[in-house]
C-alpha cells in the first residue's frame, strides 16, 4: 500500500496557496518551481484538486490557482482523497460466502467481521487526517519550522509570483 | 491507495487455520478450495505469511500450513503488514527543502508537519488493526455470523482436509 507522491505535492501547494491574499492566484508553473517538482505532473495533481473542489483556477496568462475555500475549511483528508480517490483501501469480495461452509445471509446482513475491522482502521486514519487543516499546518510551519529569513523569502517569492486575474 | 485482495484471503485463511487442533495442518490447495480463490495466487500469499512468521508449513504430500503462534497472538495488523509490507504508505521526499524558501535544518530536524500528520494517521490505522486478533475474529464469526449448520459443515470440512505430518 503506497500513497502517490502527488499527495505530498498537493499538501505543500495547498499550504503555499493558503498564504495568498484575497484575489491572488499562483500559476501552476510557479508552484512547480517553488517545490522543484515536474510541472507536467504537478499540473495533473492541481487539476484533480480542482475537480475535488479544493482549489479553483482562472485560465490564461494572468491566471493561476488558489484555494477554493478558506484554509480553515480544507483538511488534509480533503487533499488526500482528492489525489487518491475516495474509495476505501480495503475492498471486501465477500469470500465468506464461498466454499463448503459459507455465510448465508441476504441483503442487509451484517458485514464480514474482517471487513468491519479493516474499515474501522480506515475510519481512524481518515478521522486523524480530517482533524488537521491547511490553515493549521501553514501556521505551524511558519512558527515552528521556518526561520524569519526563510519566511521573508517565501513572502517575497509569493508577491513576485502571484497573478491578479481580475485587475 | 488500495490493499491487494491477498489481505482478505490471508485474514480468512488465518481464521480457518486458527480452528485446527494442535498438530494439524491444512494444505494450500484445500485452503484455496475452502475460499474458492486461485490456488497459485493463494500459495504466494501463504508464502509471504510464512516469511513474516504468521504461519508455518510442513512440505510434502501430508504437509500443509498452520498458524505459527497462538491465534490470540496474531493480530490483523500482523497479517496486513505481512501481505502489504511494512513500509509506510506515505513517503516524505522532503520537498520542503527545495525551492526559493527552503526549510534549512540538519539531521535530527523536526519532521515536516505534513509528513507528521500523515504518519499520525497511519499510526491510528495500525493501532486499530493491532487491536483485534485472529482468535477474536474467529470466535465472533462462529457466534455471530455462522448458523449452527454452517459451523458444523466447516468443522467437518476441516476434519476431512487436515493433514497430520508427524503421525
Amino acid at each position: 500500500m503506497r500513497l502517490t507522491e502527488g499527495v505530498e505535492w498537493a499538501a505543500h501547494c495547498a499550504v503555499v496557496l493558503s498564504k495568498l491574499p484575497p484575489g491572488a492566484y499562483l500559476p501552476a508553473t510557479r508552484l512547480a518551481e517553488y517545490h522543484e517538482v515536474p510541472p507536467a505532473y504537478l499540473a495533473k495533481t492541481l487539476s484533480v484538486l480542482a475537480r475535488a473542489g479544493v482549489v479553483e483556477s482562472v485560465p490564461g496568462r494572468s491566471g493561476g490557482f488558489r484555494l477554493a475555500r478558506r484554509a480553515e475549511d480544507v483538511t488534509l483528508l480533503d487533499i488526500v482523497l482528492a489525489v487518491e480517490g475516495n474509495d476505501l483501501a480495503f475492498r471486501c469480495a465477500e469470500i465468506r460466502r464461498r466454499g463448503p461452509a459459507p455465510f448465508i445471509g441476504g441483503k442487509g446482513s451484517p458485514a464480514c467481521l474482517i471487513a468491519s475491522a479493516m474499515w474501522r482502521a480506515e475510519a481512524a486514519w481518515r478521522e486523524e487526517l480530517a482533524s488537521i487543516t491547511v490553515a493549521e499546518i501553514a501556521d505551524r510551519v511558519d512558527r515552528e519550522r521556518l526561520t524569519p529569513a526563510a519566511r521573508e523569502r517565501a513572502a517575497e517569492w509569493r508577491a513576485a509570483a502571484a497573478t491578479w486575474p481580475s485587475r
